[in-house]
Parts: C-alpha cells; structure tokens; sequence
C-alpha cells in the first residue's frame, strides 16, 4: 500500500537554471513525510502517529538521504504528487521511499524523482535512539513495499 | 588530493530543532561543489575550470546524491569546512564526494556529514549529455580518491 | 474586492526560534501574488492576466515591500489565508496590498502580518519599465481598495 | 558610524530570473544583523552584546521591516557588504537600517537595496516587550545615524 500526498510547489524552489534545484527536490520529501507521518488532529493518514513536534518526547532525525533525478521539474501551480511507501521497519528506525511524479490524470505522467530517508526515532530527554512501539509498527506494517531501486548506485567493491 | 572550501552557515539553515535541517546540509554541499568546480574570474581552485552559468554551452545537472548524516550541526558564525574530491570520473559524469566538518584547528573537530553527487555535463543547445574533455580531465584527475564508505547503505539484493 | 489565496505553509518555514521565520512571511506574499497574478491556463483570478514567465515579453520586478509582523505564526497542515487587494495602480506599476490571516471559518480568527509589495512591469527586452495596458487596467481596477494603514511607520521629517 | 559586515551570497539565491530573488534580499539583512547585534564568543563588534539564540532569556522580534530594491544582484563569490546603522532606539525597540552595496574597492560601486527593521527586545519568560537596557544603550548610541529615506513610500493622506 502506498500513500500519496500531494504537495504544492513554490516559484521561488527553481532556480536560475528554471528548474526545480536539486536541493529543493528533498524539500518536497520532507514536506510529504511530515504529512505522512505526523500526528494532527485531523487524522489523515493511518501512518500519521509520530508526535515529533519540538518539545515531544520523540524526535525523527534523518540518518541517510539518497535520491536519483530522473526529469527536470518546473514550477506548475497543480500540485506533484509525492508517493510514500515503507522500505523496510528496523529496531529503532524506518526507511522511507518516495517517487516524486505527477498525477495519474496527467497524460503521459513523468516520474521526476525516486528516493530514500532512513528516520531514527530518538528520544529527546536522552537524546538516544529508542524502539520502534507496537503501535507504530502496527500503523506501518501495511505500507511496507520493495525498497527503491536506484538504477546509478556505484558499487564501492 | 583533496579540496577545502569553508562555507559559512546562515542562522535560518537551522529548523525548529535548532539544528541545520537535513535538506540545507546539502546546500552546503551545492555551495562547495560550485565554489570548487565552476570557473571564476579570481581562479582559486585548480579544479574550477566549468563554465556552467545559465546561457553557457554546458550546464551541470546533479543525478543523484546520497548523503549520511553523522551529527547535528548547529549555526556558528565560523564557516565550516566541506571537504572535496572525486570519487569517479565517467565519460560524462562527475562522482564528487564530501565531508562536512569543523576546521583542523578545532580541539575535537568533528565530522557532521559525508556525502556523494554524480554530476552529468550537458550540452544545453542539444539538451543531452556531453562528454568530459581533455581539459577538464587533466584538471581533476588529481583530485580522484576513494569514493565514500556510506555505513548504512541497505543493500537491495 | 479582495483575493483569498489558501497557501500552504512548510514547515521548514519556521526557524530555531519555532515560528516561521521573517523572511518566510514575504515568501507566503510572493506565492499568494504569483497565484493570484500570474496567467494560467486553469484561469483561477480575473486578475490573473500577467505573463511574466522568464523569457516572456514582461518581467515583473519588486521595486519595494513593507511587512508588520502581527503575530508570531507556527506550522499547520491547513493553508493560511493570504488576501490580496490592489493599493493603486500606477503607471507602470502596481502596489499589492495583503494580510496573512487564518481562514474565516476559525474560532478566534488572527491577521499574523499585513504588507505591501510595489510591483513594476517591465519590458524584457529593453529592461525598462512599460505602461500598464488597458486590458491589464480593466482586470485590476476592481480589487483598488484603500491601502494598508501601517501602524508604526516612522515618519522621517 | 557605521557597521560593514561582508556577506556571501548562495548561487541558490538566484530565482528563476537569474537575480537574488526579493525574498532572499532580506535573508541578506538578517545574516548581517545578526552578526553585528548578537554576542559571540570572538566579539567582533561592539554592538554585539544581545544573547538571542533559542534558550535565552531575551528573543529579539522581527516587528516591521521596509526595504527598497534599488539594482538587481546576481551571484558572484566575492561577498557584498551590507552596512549597518541604527535609525532608532526606542524603549524596547530598535531600527536598524542597512544598505546592500559592492565593497568600497569595486569600479562603479552599486547600491543594490536599502532597508530598515524594527526589532523588539522579547523577554522570553512572559513573552512581552522588555526595556532596553542601560549597557545596551550605551553599546548602540554611537551607530545611531539618519534614517534610510525611502524614495517610493506612498503617503497614506
């Protein structure tokens, strides 16, 4: 199962080439994770169960990003689509996967960029990582998929 | 050999965690690499030879990008340092690889950061890539060292 | 007449101090006035007639922008309201006024800024200022409404 | 007298229309002033006494800001100055007033931005104002100069 979110550009996320700058392409990660993955009050997503508001018990700290570009994106006032899935749950952590695209109502839609996140739930009084709960792992399990296969990965042998 | 750039923080890089967001650790990354490689008139850097502005011949597409984060990083008004070299050079492509860390002369310097981006060079008339020259290559083929070791990278088999 | 433009905020908008940040606040002003100003084929706003894309004839530039901050504004998933009307229409500029207010349907309802943006048309190709048409006249002159009244402008006598 | 603090610019300042975008311009105001009126720990200035980061007892409060776009500024790696005057010191407040301009040592040096910011002392504990204090005072009276005056303000009449 996966989730979709879609997420509004901004203007200003181009830069001087007229693209959507590479840096900004993880902003709009970021954006659909919290999304996804944060409480609210009004509940919109089963996954969103994570109270990492400063101040809560729990911080998420990213640990690794990996992102492969696969068009250019430019600014458009419909929003991109930003799809979620879960590569894998570990003891402490989560990878997140992401394909960045457009609509399925677009004809001939374009897959922009595909990524990761490894989150590390931490907890803030010690400022060390803690478990996974059952009721995250409950909230999550449904979302696992195949992890995102990166096509340029240079094997380090 | 290796390249020093010192780049200096903006009190706004960091978010309400107080720590410099996961997203603006790679524009340090992006003001590094351009600070290294593109061509100015003050030539600093013997690897700055890419003449990559918008309405050149060749613009610099970023491919992927991978990146570890190894502590948080919090605003100092000392620049830190990235840390540049490359990892692979390709018919086309460019494996720059990085750390972000404090200067050597710090007590306890620490490493906040380690990461990786292949860069394409395209020809922007036809829109496609473009091979890398002679030029370039005898430019930066000093600079080629062992391309990072990410720790946690999952592997996909 | 006034344009109300949903705009959501990120929440990488808010700084260490865990409100959204000074600066951010003109960015939610250039968003709303892109939406609300701009052409598109999914015509939204009657006074969305300019074509200001790069490489189009007219380029809008900001000549000057004046912002009082209300009330300190946190991150929510539901877009803020920016409302937009026009100041005065000059010759060959334009002077957007806004307020950054919760939408109308909240309990309590706060206005965080209030600000103005004097906007120039100009001519791309020669870089200079052009007039304002009569077509861009007619779809304007509906929103003119009194300026902002900002409160602790220091006169300079 | 006046404060001139060198700034780098970030090739990601540029938007799509190849300038500094407006926004950006006054993230350039705020990396300067918080160099010049926040204390570090190698005291560069003698203004820079206020202890404002996040945890402190005193915040300072962006209240109103006016800025005035003069030139357009693209990237470059030399940094640009912007200097630093007090228009006034009121009970809890401050204006600060700048000019984003090339270095003195520039052929031809432009003006790209003049601009003023009011900034109110916030004691943290209540979250009201709080009075300026007496060694404050003393730090900032030397810096106190005219106001910016700006050309464009439209009268309210």
């Amino acid at each position: 199962m996966r989730i979709e979110i879609p997420v509004h550009l901004r203007w200003s996320d181009m830069d001087a080439y007229g693209h959507v700058n590479n840096v900004d392409m993880l902003r709009l990660l970021e954006i659909a994770r919290i999304e996804a993955f944060w409480a609210s009050d009004s509940q919109q997503h089963h996954t969103g169960i994570l109270d990492a508001l400063p101040g809560s018990p729990t911080a998420t700290y990213v640990a690794r990003q990996e992102i492969e570009y696969l068009a250019p994106l430019t600014y458009r006032r419909e929003p991109v689509i930003v799809e979620l899935w879960i590569g894998h749950i570990g003891g402490a952590s989560l990878d997140i996967c992401y394909a960045i695209r457009d609509p399925h109502t677009t004809s001939q839609p374009t897959v922009y960029a595909q990524a990761s996140t490894t989150l590390v739930m931490v907890d803030t009084a010690s400022g060390t990582p803690r478990r996974i709960t059952h009721v995250e792992r409950e909230a999550w399990v449904g979302y696992v998929g195949e992890p995102v296969s990166f096509r340029h990965r240079r094997s380090r042998a």
